[in-house]
């Protein structure tokens, strides 16, 4: 049964389930929204528990679907995958004055913008953590255990959406995350733009930050290629190794030879991150 | 050790191994083209078999490497895997006057074109089965162990270049093929540009003609979506079947129901492809 306020714009039998794309109108956005969702074949006899996907720049809700391979083990493993898009979007929604692809569309950063004139649209986290989830619970057989993870811009959501949220999510990893977006040049010009040149307003939309004063320690696994061009500038996943030493984060971080910041290397490990969320969503 | 005459224009690390894309001057085709290939981890230590892989209309050498999610599997089979595009590219390269998709840039049907302009340049038949792998064989840690598999106009293409060159490959597989091309209505409008108006000359390159009169019998896996739109119009597998019947040839056709044209369901059944190859290709 799906719930009316959902209009379904595309359906593929993927792996004895179904690759379903949504449409619907989002409040919390003020706009029209499209996402994404796996259900994998135990969705035909029972509730399953979700994964969300949240994608890096440029991104909307099929780059992971089409190109992360993760459908084969959702479907051995149980669990649903789900892929909001990356920003609100259409005409009525302001995107970047120099059409550049790293701010606004495309680009919402998972955050609550405070600035105008973003603020009217731009509040990607409450969107994803809150107002996409009470929309899927209710329409999908989808239910509310929940675990989260993301690429780049995506793992920095991740990572902000669970720490500013306890008790919400039961797991937790990120690929190749912005880690510190604060002090990161992507960060530092999308949080200028929507919460304003108060930089005592970003730390709490910075992982490295959040982690400091989490209340709840949820088991950290990212992946991240040595070949990555970004990494040294914008993603940084030493200062998130430094962050969770110095409260006893529990981290698994792993250097990956030779990896770059592409589809091929999610593809590549995937898999290992859908089995640490099963075993903490199906446990 | 690469080929001068190849340029590399993208690399990616992928499960322990290489996607590679490659610029170079077709001969063949008398045009530049691009062509993809993945190398599992085993190339770093030896030659090893290839799947050469035509895609399907619209299709380059990206589409399968991007969605198909067979690089995990070809990594663990030591299998590497080929993509050319699926036409000669190029602003000399003359397009469909219409602008249409189902012809000429995107859509070479993997046959050698009689007629002018088209004779030219779209000869995707010789350069698929001869000149592409000895260029790849010269340059590349891949020996001359080779099976071929391809989807839609890809099928098609896969069938129609084992068929006509028995000896030169090991294996054969399809997904969704064009079964009878010169009976469907792509083929039909693909076949009276590059070949003429006289059907006669048709027949060498359908696949049901051609296996009436094969001189090879391998052994054959075709996978058909049930909910596939262009089924019954376009692909028409129950052809292929009785073609198959009437000379004993072995065919495995597997109709999948509730799956259609799309990569979801190529992503769904490529590992039994890439298993019924490496059956044949490592033995």
């Amino acid at each position: 049964m799906v719930h009316a306020a959902l209009a379904e714009v595309a359906a593929n039998r993927c792996f004895g389930g179904w690759h379903r794309r949504y449409r619907h109108r989002s409040a919390t956005l003020n706009c029209e929204m499209v996402f994404a969702v796996y259900l994998p074949p135990q969705a035909a006899s029972g509730s399953v528990p979700a994964l969300y996907w949240l994608s890096g720049l440029t991104c909307s809700d099929e780059n992971f679907m089409q190109k992360a391979g993760a459908m084969r083990v959702a479907a051995e493993l149980g669990i649903a995958l789900i892929a909001p898009d990356t920003s609100p979007r259409g005409a009525d929604v302001p995107g970047d004055p120099d059409g550049a692809w790293d701010f606004a569309h495309g680009a919402g950063f998972y955050l609550n913008a405070t600035q105008p004139p973003w603020a009217a649209h731009y509040q990607m986290h409450d969107y994803v953590v809150h107002e996409l989830p009470a929309l899927i619970e209710a329409s999908l057989p989808i239910d509310s255990r929940r675990g989260i993870s993301g690429h780049s811009m995506g793992g920095h959501g991740a990572l902000v959406c669970a720490l500013r949220n306890p008790g919400r999510y039961r797991s937790l990893s990120a690929l190749a995350p912005i880690c510190h977006a604060i002090a990161s040049p992507w960060g530092e010009k999308a949080f200028a733009r929507y919460l304003g040149a108060d930089r005592a307003a970003w730390r709490v939309w910075d992982a490295c930050e959040l982690i400091a004063g989490a209340e709840e320690r949820l088991p950290l696994l990212v992946d991240q290629g040595e070949a990555d061009g970004f990494l040294v500038e914008q993603l940084q996943p030493e200062r998130l190794r430094q962050a969770c030493a110095a409260v006893g984060h529990p981290l698994q971080l792993r250097l990956q030879p030779g990896y770059d910041h592409s589809y091929y290397f999610i593809a590549s490990f995937i898999d290992d991150h859908l089995r640490h969320h099963a075993a903490a969503l199906t446990a």
